[in-house]
């Protein structure tokens, strides 16, 4: 065993045991990726007591460290859990591979035939918080795209993530796949996060899961490239043109199906000319389903992740364009009209990863998108945008065919 | 006008400049944008003597500076060259518009339609080294690609920058675009180089073009990502089953067509079996036309840029890839073969952004490939790979489309 005390040394060990994986697994079959994620799925649900005194551990911990009952609610694993991560884990298995997909392909005048063909990226670095199922998922989609990952998990969930990550160990043993294709690592130091950071020989890219702590500090310090969205400040733009009946459908389950997630409405912004009347109706309406309204500048810009929502009233949808590019964070933003005019114009002159029409923004996940498990929503303008599924964890290769073809 | 003394100053305003200009470039119209190019084609034909005459001043000053017949060549200016230019920037004014195509869309249960539509990407930054002709290129891959550019030059071509850019500049104010949207660096203070590297709220890419020792700097120290090969160490492989009168033509014309570029091929790999006839054949022809072959590891993995090429004999195709692993920059590879097991495997097992079969490797290259003019080519796995057109500098964003659609 390696001394978890060099840090340094214990992660460039990772790192090179990672990309000496990655060089197998980018010719790994589909079978072979399929069979490992069913036989990890299988390893789970026999592995379920263990996993579960694991988790007590975890638990234990929590209790001692005074984690809150939402902290503690995502550390907490049962029975249903479990099972639900077994079947994330078949879901990606029955997933088509990503990898060797022709993107596009063309010929040339000089009697060249150009294929543009998908292959994984390298090797993934996840680091995450307290949640043991992102274990799961994250480890099966970076193999399902033929890449090498290496899982940091939060120090609350450590003995549950390991317990996890043997069974997915246990899945690649069973498809002869390299044991090192998911490595977790090893040790609750802090010191291991920063030196992934920095590892830019070994990760190609780092996908951070969690706050805005966590986001923020991967964000700042990472020479590594980094899949993320710091915040999600949503806004619903209701237009002076807006069905009335779409309008209540939409803001109410925009803010109110789940609160807590990175696609939930932060702001409701109303065009002066519906203000008072539809206006009116729908903060009743958010009042009555136990919505607070904030009114005022410093409700601007603001991600709540609860019942809590800013209203503005603006002049017209300029005035919502500009407060949107202003106050928002490029994630997900709607605008509910039957101006299909003022539609275009927003989807125009907006650049959020996600722009919608008369929906919901819960609807901003890969599984909604049909991308199968997402492992992040990413805002960043490079390579992946959006909800980042196994085909977003893909890069691709130029393959050329000739004829003893030579340039002239 | 700005203090080019105090050189973050100055940066953080054409970055600001830049980042404005952007914005308004992403809703420009393909006319404006193509009428900007022609316009600016015009103005580099009209202001011929100008340029000459800037170019003039930059051939005195690098006479002094002593430079090399290659770099006064490439700093050279002449009728011919400007002609070059004008129907160069004619050429791309007339390419699709990258900005605007529905990469996909698909439909979901939901209801939900889902469009992925091509946005620009946002400010790039461009550095480059003496030859003038890339303040025209560069300027208009990224105007057409929807993208403010800031350009900085080559210190030795900083007079004949100067008149290219105030041509493209005339172009954007016929086309009535903001003229911040290719903005030139006014200053030959090395230090704005340093400045660039780390302004990642204001250039979403650097794209660098030039030598070794310009690119490492680039790579080492940029925060903002980079678009970039280091080198092009290219291989090209003759198989035991290659055709004898395809290997002579691929390998003359790899090798000898223009040394220089990143195309062409550095090392020789023969198959064992193939090494006294065809092999011998090949070191022959090479030798007649004057390439100095190279035996012996001190010669493997390196770019010679001339007419040097490295020779190996290997024991089978695994030993081929084996090397190309080791020593290649992981630009452009090829194989000669008939053999189409031993391609699948040479492309299945190889991952540098552009594998070739049968084929020259210097046909890597975008107008080659298709793409019109290239800004470069990269070797990077994420985003941008192989040449890098107008294309590659863009981004998308989702359009999603509902009617009153709510998530469960």
């Amino acid at each position: 065993m390696t001394d978890t005390q060099d840090i340094p040394a214990l992660m460039a060990d990772l790192g090179a045991r990672a990309r000496a994986a990655s060089a197998t697994l980018a010719f790994a079959t589909s079978a072979q990726k399929q069979a490992a994620l069913e036989a990890a799925a299988e390893a789970i649900l026999a592995g379920k007591d263990s996993i579960l005194a694991a988790n007590a551990r975890d638990l234990d911990y929590g209790r001692e460290k005074g984690l809150g009952p939402a902290m503690m609610d995502r550390l907490m694993l049962d029975e249903a859990r479990i099972r639900a991560m077994a079947e994330g884990l078949r879901a990606v298995a029955a997933q088509e591979d990503p990898v060797g997909r022709i993107l596009a392909e063309w010929d040339r005048p000089s009697g060249l035939h150009i294929q543009r063909v998908a292959t994984p990226l390298g090797v993934i670095g996840v680091i995450y918080e307290s949640r043991p199922n992102v274990t799961a998922d994250a480890g099966a989609l970076c193999l399902k795209a033929g890449n090498a990952v290496i899982l940091r998990g939060g120090s609350e969930s450590f003995h549950s993530s390991r317990a996890i990550h043997a069974c997915l160990v246990a899945g690649l043993k069973a498809a002869d796949l390299p044991e090192d294709a998911i490595q977790l690592i090893p040790t609750r130091d802090r010191a291991a996060v920063r030196e992934m950071l920095t590892m830019t020989d070994t990760i190609d890219v780092i996908v951070p899961r969690g706050g805005k702590g966590l986001v923020g500090l991967v964000q700042r310090e990472a020479r590594v490239p980094v899949f993320a969205h710091l915040e999600g400040i949503v806004h619903v733009y209701v237009d002076r043109a807006a069905d009335a009946e779409k309008a209540r459908a939409v803001v109410l389950n925009a803010k109110t199906r789940r609160p807590g997630i990175c696609g939930a409405a932060e702001c409701l912004l109303l065009h002066r000319d519906i203000a008072e009347g539809l206006g009116r109706e729908l903060r009743e309406a958010l009042t009555e389903a136990g919505v607070a309204l904030r009114e005022g500048e410093e409700a601007w810009g603001r991600e709540f992740l609860d019942m809590i929502m800013a209203v503005r009233v603006v002049d017209d949808l300029d005035q919502a364009i500009a407060h949107i590019r202003r106050y928002g964070s490029g994630h997900t933003d709607a605008i509910i009209t039957e101006d299909m005019a003022a539609r275009d114009h927003f989807f125009e002159r907006l650049d959020s990863a996600i722009l919608m029409h008369n929906a919901s923004t819960q609807f901003a996940d890969g599984g909604e998108f049909g991308m199968g498990a997402e492992i992040g929503i990413a805002t960043g303008k490079l390579h992946a945008r959006g909800p980042v599924g196994a085909a977003q964890l893909t890069s691709f290769k130029y393959l050329v065919e000739g004829e003893g073809t030579i340039r002239d």
